[in-house]
C-alpha cells in the first residue's frame, strides 16, 4: 500500500509567497482524495460509506475502470468536511485502516487550501519558468512555488523579483553525483512537486527515486517525430503544418514517462525556423502550466506508462 | 419522483436499421444510471450499496454537487451486470422502492446495447438530417433513427435510401393543432428523443409535453447575436470572425432552452455571405450531432435553465 | 518551364456528377493563375502588367518570396476576364510567351468555373472514400469525381450509389506492373488529380511519372510517431493525448512527400484503441478533404519537399 | 487621399525599452505598404511598376478586392530595398505622386525595423495590461509601449517595474473634457496606436478624432450575448458552453468599431461565475494581444464596418 497524506508543515503555507494561494479561504474545508487499487466489487460502496460515516459529503466524483472485468479501478474525490484542517491527521489514518489497507489501495488525500509545493528546475531557456511565475503571481496556479534550482547562473536576477530563492547548482559530467545530492538536501521533505522547466540535463533513477516528489518534464514533440539535434530546423525542412509539445512524468528513460497532456500549434509556410522556435516556447509553456495544474489539482494518476486525467 | 426506465420492446431493436447498433454485442451486460436530487450526504453511500449488494461492478462514474453546501446532486454511472437483459426490469423496480424514493430523485436507467429511438423533424435544409443518417449508418451515433417528419415533401426520396420511414405532415397556421396531433399520434410512445434538424416550425407547448420524449434543436449563434431575419447577411455585413451554432433542449421558449452544447468556426474577410451559409451548416451539423451523440450516451442532465454534461 | 493549362475537354464538364459543380455559373469569368520561379525583380510587375494589357482585373493575390535575398518566388493570383472561357487558350499562350518562358516559370492556369477532374483509389476501409463522396454531392468540393480505382471489390455498391464509375483492379507482388499499366491506361489524360483515400499499396515512382496528375496521400500521424503496425494499439498503450493525420503528395519515399495539411484530435485516458481507430479514420478524412479542397483551389503549390499554401 | 508615412523620430526608438525591439536587426531593410481604393485596372500594375523602377523587391504580397466588379481593392505588400532607413522619406514621397494620388489611395508605408509607438490605457483590471507589458518584455509583441495612462493610480507600481511612464488622469462626469485634453496633449503625435486595455470609460467622438492614432478596445462576447450589467453571472444562469472575447476598433457608437479578431474558450457546468470571470480575462488578454500584435505588423485595414485581416 501507498500513502500519501499531504498535510500542512506547523506553519501553514497558506499565506506565503507572493502567489494565489491566500485568494482561497481557509475555511473552505474542502478536502481530495485520490485513490487507485484492482477493481472487486465493493470499492466505491466502502469508500462512500466511510465518509457518510464521518460526516463528509461527496461534492465531485470521478471514476473510472479501465476494463469492466479485471481492471483496475481509479478515483478522483471532492469533499466537504466541517473542521477538515484539524480533522484531516485523525481522518486520513482512519481511511488507512478502514478503506486503503482493505482494498491495497495507491491513495493520496489533500486539504484544498494547502498548495502543494513546487520547486522548478531550469536551464538557460526562460520561457517555461517565467510562465510558471507569472501564472502563479497571476492566481492561475495553485501552488506555491518555494525554490528555483539550476545549472546556470543567469536567471537568478529575474527569479529574484518574484521573491523565489534562486539556487544555482552546477552540473558537470563528473560532479552530477554529487550536484544531485545537493539538489536532494535541498529539496527532500520541502517540496511535493519537481518541475523541469527546460532542465537540459537528465535527471538518474538514482534521484528520481530519492528526491520524495513527483517529477514533470516538457518537451517539444512534431509530426513527424524529428529525434536529436536542430529538430525544429528540420521540422522547417520538412515542412510541417503543426508543431507541438508533450508534459510528461520524468523517468529513467527520457521522454518516456506517462504523458499527462500534449498540444499543438498551427504554422504555415510563412513560418521561419526561428518563428517555429518562438511557437515552440509557446505550446511549450501552454502545456506545462497545464500539466502542473492538473496535477495540483489532483487530477492526475499513473496507470503503468500512461496517465488517467479526470 | 420521476423514473424511466428504457427496457427494449418485444423485439428487440438492437437489429433494426441500416445503422450500426447490430455491431454492439448483445452481451456487454452493461447499463447507465443517470439520477438528480437535493443533496444531502448518504446519496452516492446509498446508491453504491445497492449496486453492490446486486453484484453489480460501477465502470465508471461521474458526479457533481452545484454547492457543497444546500446544492443539487447530479451522477451518471455505468455498471456493470451479469444477465443485465433479463435482470433489468426487476433491478430497476428495486432501485426505485429502495433508492430513488428515498431520496426523490428524478432517474433514469438504460441497457447501454438497446439504442434510444430518434425521430428527426426536418423542413426543407438538409445539412442537419443527412449528417445525422450519415453518422448513423457510418455507426458513429448510438442511436435507431426510427422515423423522419417534415411539413414538406422534399426529402423524402433522401430518406428513403437510409430506409427509414418518412412522414409528411404540411402545417399550415390553421391546421397546425391538428398537425401537431398526427404527430403526437405517430410518435408517442414509439421513440425516446426528437430531434429537430432545421425544423423552422415552433413546436407548441402543448406538443412538447404530450410528444413523451425530449425535444433538442439547433440554431445558429453569433458574436454579437443577430435576432431576426437575415442573420448570415447581417454578420457579414458586420465582419464578425466567427460563426456558431448552439444545441438545446426545445422549451416553449423558443431559443432559450438548456444549451447542451456550442461550438465556433472562424471566418475571414474572404467568406462571402453565401460562404458564411455553408459554414454556419457545417458548425450547425457538427453541434448537433455531438448533442444527439451524448444525449443518447446519457451524458446530458438538466439543471434548470442548464445542463450538467459530464 | 513547365506549363499547365486546364481547358475543359469538347464536351465541358460543368454538367456532370451529382455534384456542385453545375451549381456554379458558368459565366463567373475567373481564372485563376499559380506560378513559381527564381526570385528577381520585375516578376509581379511583368504579370500584372500582362494582365493589365488584356484587360483582366485581379481580384486576390498572394505572393510570397521564399527568402528576400536568392529565394522563389511563389504566387496565386485570381483574375477577372471577360469571356474567359473562349479567350483562356490564347491567354495562356500569350503568358507563356511574354511572361513565362522569360523567368523560367512553373505555371499553371485554370478557369475556375472547370472542375477538376478526379480519381479516388481505395483498398478496404471506406471513411475517405465514403466523405469524399458526400462532400462532393453536398457541393463542398470544387471537383468532379470522375473514377473511383480499388484494388478490391468491396466498395463497388457504395460507389455506384455516387454514380461514379468503379474499376477493379487486383493487385499482387507477381502482378503490380500490369495493375499499374492498367491504371495508367484508365487515367491518363483523364484526370487532373489521383487521391490516394486510405489506398493500402504503395505507387511505384514509375506510376507516379506516368499517370500524368499528382497524387495525394493520407496517413495517420502521432506525437511521438509509431511507425510500424498496430499504431493506435501502441498508441494507447502510450497514453497519447492527441492523434492526428498528415495529407502529402505522394512521392516515390513513402510518406515523406511534401506536407499538405495536418491536424489532431483530442484522445483522453477513456479512449480505447477501438475508439482510437475510429477518430483516427475522424481525423483522417477531415484533413485529407481540406487537402484535396486546398489543391483543387490551386491553393498549393510545391516548393522543394515542403509547400506553400496560400 | 489619405496617407501616413511612419518615419522614425530623430533619435530612432529601436534601442529603447526594454522590449525585443532591438532583436531585430536594424539593417534588415525591409518596408511595408497597406493601400486601398476603389478598384479598377491597372492598380497593381501601377504599384510594382513603381516598386520595381527604384529597385525594390516583392517579398510578400497579399490582395484582395471586395468584388470583382465595382469592388474595393486592398494590398498589404512587404518589400525588400537597399539603403531602406536613408531613402524611405523620398521613397515615399514619390510613391504619394506618382501612385497614391493617381489612384485616390488610402495608404501607409513603414521601415519594419521601426516599431510602432503604443499607449496602453487602463482602469483597474489588469490582466490586459500586464500581458502586453509581458509579450512586450518577451520580444512576442513589435511594439514599443511607451506610455500607460490610467484613470486610477492603483497600477502605477506593476508598470513601473517595466519602465514604462504612467500617468494618472482622473476622469468624472464634470471633468472628462479636461481630461480627454490632457489625454491629447500628453499623446499626439508621440503614439502610433492607442490600446484600450480594459479602460473603463467611454472615449468621445472628439477625442477619437483628434488623439492622432486609430484605437484599438476588447470586450467580453457571448453566445448568445449579454448586454448591461454582470454578464458572467448571467451567462452562468444561462449555461453557456463557450465564452468569447472580440477586439475592435474603437468608434463613437461603443463596441460597434470594425472587428479585428474574435476567439471563446471552452466552459463547462463545473465553471462557477467565478471561473467564467477569470476565463474570461484569459480570452479578452488573448485576442487583444493578437490584435495589437496583427496591427502593429500592418496586416489590418478597415473596410467601412468591417475590416480586412492578411
Amino acid at each position: 500500500m501507498t500513502q500519501t497524506t499531504v498535510t500542512p508543515p506547523p506553519t501553514t503555507r497558506v499565506a506565503t509567497g507572493p502567489g494565489p494561494v491566500a485568494a482561497t479561504p481557509s475555511s473552505s474545508n474542502l478536502g481530495r482524495l485520490l485513490a487507485s487499487c484492482v477493481d472487486r466489487p465493493g470499492i466505491v460502496s466502502a469508500i462512500t460509506a466511510f465518509l457518510h460515516s464521518r460526516g463528509a459529503n461527496i461534492v465531485q466524483y470521478d471514476q473510472e475502470t479501465t476494463d469492466p472485468v479485471g481492471g483496475r479501478f481509479f478515483q478522483r474525490l471532492v469533499f466537504h468536511l466541517p473542521d477538515l484542517a484539524e480533522r484531516l491527521p485523525r481522518f486520513s489514518a482512519e481511511f488507512a485502516t478502514e478503506v486503503g489497507d482493505r482494498f491495497d489501495m495507491t491513495w493520496r488525500m489533500r486539504d484544498v487550501d494547502v498548495a502543494p509545493r513546487v520547486a522548478v528546475f531550469v536551464s538557460r531557456y526562460d520561457h517555461c519558468l517565467l510562465d510558471l511565475l507569472w501564472r502563479w503571481r497571476r492566481g492561475d496556479l495553485p501552488i506555491d512555488i518555494v525554490q528555483v534550482v539550476s545549472n546556470h547562473p543567469d536567471m537568478a536576477e529575474a527569479v529574484a523579483g518574484f521573491g523565489v530563492p534562486y539556487e544555482h547548482i552546477p552540473v558537470t559530467k563528473a560532479t552530477k553525483p554529487q550536484a544531485e545530492q545537493a539538489q536532494i538536501d535541498l529539496l527532500h521533505g520541502r517540496v511535493d512537486l519537481v518541475v523541469m522547466a527546460r532542465y537540459m540535463q537528465i535527471l538518474s533513477g538514482d534521484l528520481l527515486d530519492r528526491i520524495g516528489a513527483p517529477v514533470i518534464n516538457i518537451h517539444h514533440s512534431f509530426l513527424p517525430a524529428f529525434a536529436g539535434a536542430g529538430p525544429y530546423e528540420r521540422a522547417k525542412q520538412r515542412g510541417v503544418k503543426l508543431i507541438g509539445a508533450t508534459a510528461h512524468y520524468a523517468t529513467e528513460d527520457l521522454d518516456e514517462g506517462p504523458i499527462i497532456e500534449q498540444d499543438v500549434i498551427r504554422v504555415t509556410h510563412r513560418s521561419s525556423a526561428a518563428d517555429l522556435v518562438r511557437l515552440g516556447a509557446d505550446i511549450e509553456r501552454t502545456v506545462l502550466a497545464r500539466a502542473v495544474k492538473w496535477h495540483c489539482e489532483d487530477r492526475v494518476m499513473v496507470n503503468g506508462r500512461t496517465t488517467i486525467v479526470f
